[in-house]
């Protein structure tokens, strides 16, 4: 039986690692690195980096596979990350049946924690579904961008006894949020905080958590919304691309 | 000055402990325990193998502090919880004045992360508001027993595209909880899965996450809500105390 382990590698900070996902590196004999887009070389480079520091005494090997890239514009988001999903699916069906000998382990090192807005787990269940490849898999967590930020800006998520929503920039900017007075955005690449109607609600945002990028924002939006969209739009210039996520506390 | 960190340590299994956690450990001069009720001795037991696990070359000491326990009962739930992170306020005053000196470094041990549901950080804000003790903290993330849960059952948290809301079992019976197809539920004393109106809702129960002790249940509610409340009441017994947390996903 093929082995394969989901191992969180966590946010920026390559100390956020794990000693559970420290053991799961030592264990793979194939790592799959599949990024897209701008960010692609850091991101591939930092996983490089966790490899040479962590493993210590276990071959492996590095496959990269272009990752496919979501139809943007004017179409259906479901139907989109759908399809992507199932072209990603294919990849990894050839990664598995191709890079990976029976008894061997392989691995794929997820950005945060593979539980939250990361596909990978999704597709490995399509494909054992399918029925096309067999394998066992193992989940390993990671400590994500959204505590990182709490961690940095010191504070705790939630407020006493109160829910946390953790949504995404697309649903804020539509107005698909629901009522809890803490809210944490992801993947929001068009300063969708701009459209929160009471100015009142305080930001912690923070890009490039962890990392010795990273910057740090706080304040009521109507002090500080201005602010964080200047600095985010040049400190995307200067990278290349931005990874960046805030909270959002009701007054 | 005096130093603080506010360490998480993850949920329940030693090996979720992060790089960044073993270093910070390795920087502690004196640990505060304050655990209370049934699990109280669990909990110290595992924060001091923790210690001894990862902690190499430091002399340290541990200071246990009987915790102040909230009123329960029919009172109001937010000011029982203001009159008890009051009484931990002057606990952990008197804990920073007496029992540490200057250019030491004091270390809380939090179950989780200290963003989640934890009042620690809530506290030494107020200490540093009111003045009377000086110094400097730091916070470092932890793997949640939330992540836990999703990795154990090898799932994603959120739907694509869509919310997760982390709320209280004390909310979900209180209906108020919002619209996200994602709820995941923690602290709940009272099997508030068993007030969800649509039996068609798939649960993911875990309990003693991360420990040799795990129980991991899923599936509808209609089929399984009552195992779990079979489950977890023998377990509470058996145990003395349970901790459990659930991921509840609109069909």
């Amino acid at each position: 039986m093929k082995q394969l382990l989901v191992i969180g590698i966590g946010a920026g900070n390559p100390d956020y690692i794990t000693m559970q996902a420290v053991k799961a590196l030592n264990r793979v004999d194939v790592f799959f690195l599949l990024d897209k887009g701008q960010s692609k070389q850091t991101l591939i480079d930092l996983r490089r980096e966790i490899c040479e520091r962590y493993i210590t005494d276990h071959a492996y090997r590095f496959v990269e596979a272009s990752s496919p890239e979501r139809e943007r514009g004017d179409v259906d988001y479901t139907a989109s990350v759908d399809a992507l999903n199932l072209a990603k699916q294919q990849t990894f069906e050839r990664l598995i049946n191709e890079e990976l000998s029976d008894g061997q382990c392989g691995g794929f090192l997820i950005w945060g924690d593979p539980a939250l807005y990361d596909s990978t787990l999704r597709i490995l269940q399509a494909i054992q579904a399918s029925g096309c490849c067999q394998f066992e898999y193992e989940v390993i967590p990671g400590i994500t961008s959204v505590q990182a930020l709490a961690a940095q800006h010191k504070i705790p998520l939630n407020t006493i006894g109160r829910s946390v929503e953790i949504t995404t920039g697309r649903r804020l900017a539509a107005g698909q949020v629901g009522e809890a007075d803490s809210l944490v955005v992801m993947l929001d690449a068009e300063d969708s905080y701009q459209r929160v109607a009471d100015r009142q609600t305080e930001i912690f945002w923070g890009a490039y958590l962890g990392t010795p990028d990273e910057i740090l924002l706080s304040g009521r939006l109507a002090d500080v919304a201005d602010e964080i969209e200047r600095v985010r739009k040049a400190a995307r210039a200067e990278h290349g691309w931005i990874m960046d996520t805030y909270l959002l506390r009701k007054p």
